[in-house]
């Protein structure tokens, strides 16, 4: 049986809130040695690649407080209690863009920052776009834009696609299209 | 004069710990509605794209207590008070692998999650390569694997490779070189 690298040997609850809980867990080392490890547990999300007949993709500009700016990022939120990622990728998409997709595909997922979070994003591709009406939550204000695919390269180069699963997605949708 | 689209009202300090801090602030959104925001405040972070003269990229392998398995990823870390990214990403590759690189170039840099983090991370792409020895922290336990970098699309279907700045930063890589 292989053993746990890491072994949890006590776990404090720190902090239970809205999109995430902190909890710091005491573990114990491959070496034996014992140290702490700091972990934010956050759901389950997903974000969408919608490519149009014309290889547009389209992108949601919304302001990021913890970043303090506004970033262009692929489609995306929490899944919902028991939602399928499929669901969720659709949910979403249509929420924010207004966008219904005849053709899905998942692409990978993904691991945001996994030195002190959970967070796992499920990517996914769609196709055969048609448009009906954004539906925000009351929080939400955000922006859609349309930028041709071939575009997506120089705008990641120059910063202006800045967010991880945003690029991971676009560039990863590419090994697919 | 722009206003702020979320006005911090108030910040109360949740946790302050070794790796991050939480805080969860009061804000005014632009409907003039007020809601909150948790804010995971993380260092900055560096991450490399290190690549030999016949394009094998290396990775390196741990345990991630978050996400309760091993990932393979960039090497990558947290910068050091007042470390300026190039230096910290020269410090890194150096520690995780044992590399020292000839020839450094700046990527772009990516943020982890910004909903709810201001993590981000410096990507570099290092070449001419030669090897000196690992200096790991001693809670660190790193395997390092060479990996040809056309297998990297493959790897990155197929889940061997499901870190969010390992797959922004390899295929961002391959538009530079």
């Amino acid at each position: 049986m292989t053993r746990q690298p890491e072994m949890q040997i006590a776990s404090r609850v720190v902090y239970q809130g809205r999109i995430l809980n902190l909890r710091v867990d005491q573990v114990r080392l491959p070496n034996d040695q014992e140290t702490f490890r700091e972990v934010v547990e956050h759901a389950q999300a997903v974000a969408v690649v919608a490519v149009d007949e014309d290889r547009n993709i389209f992108l949601v500009r919304q302001y990021r407080y913890p970043v303090g700016k506004e970033l262009l990022e692929l489609p995306a939120g929490i899944l919902e209690a028991k939602e399928e990622p499929l669901s969720g990728a659709q949910r979403e998409l249509a929420e924010e863009t207004g966008i219904m997709a005849g053709s899905w595909q998942y692409l990978f997922s993904i691991y945001s920052t996994p030195g002190f979070t959970d967070e796992q994003i499920h990517l996914f591709l769609a196709r055969e776009l048609h448009f009906t009406g954004q539906s925000l939550d009351e929080d939400e204000f955000i922006k859609v834009t349309k930028v041709p695919l071939e575009q997506v390269p120089e705008m990641i180069r120059r910063g202006e696609i800045c967010d991880a699963k945003s690029i991971a997605g676009l560039l990863g949708a590419a090994l697919y299209i």
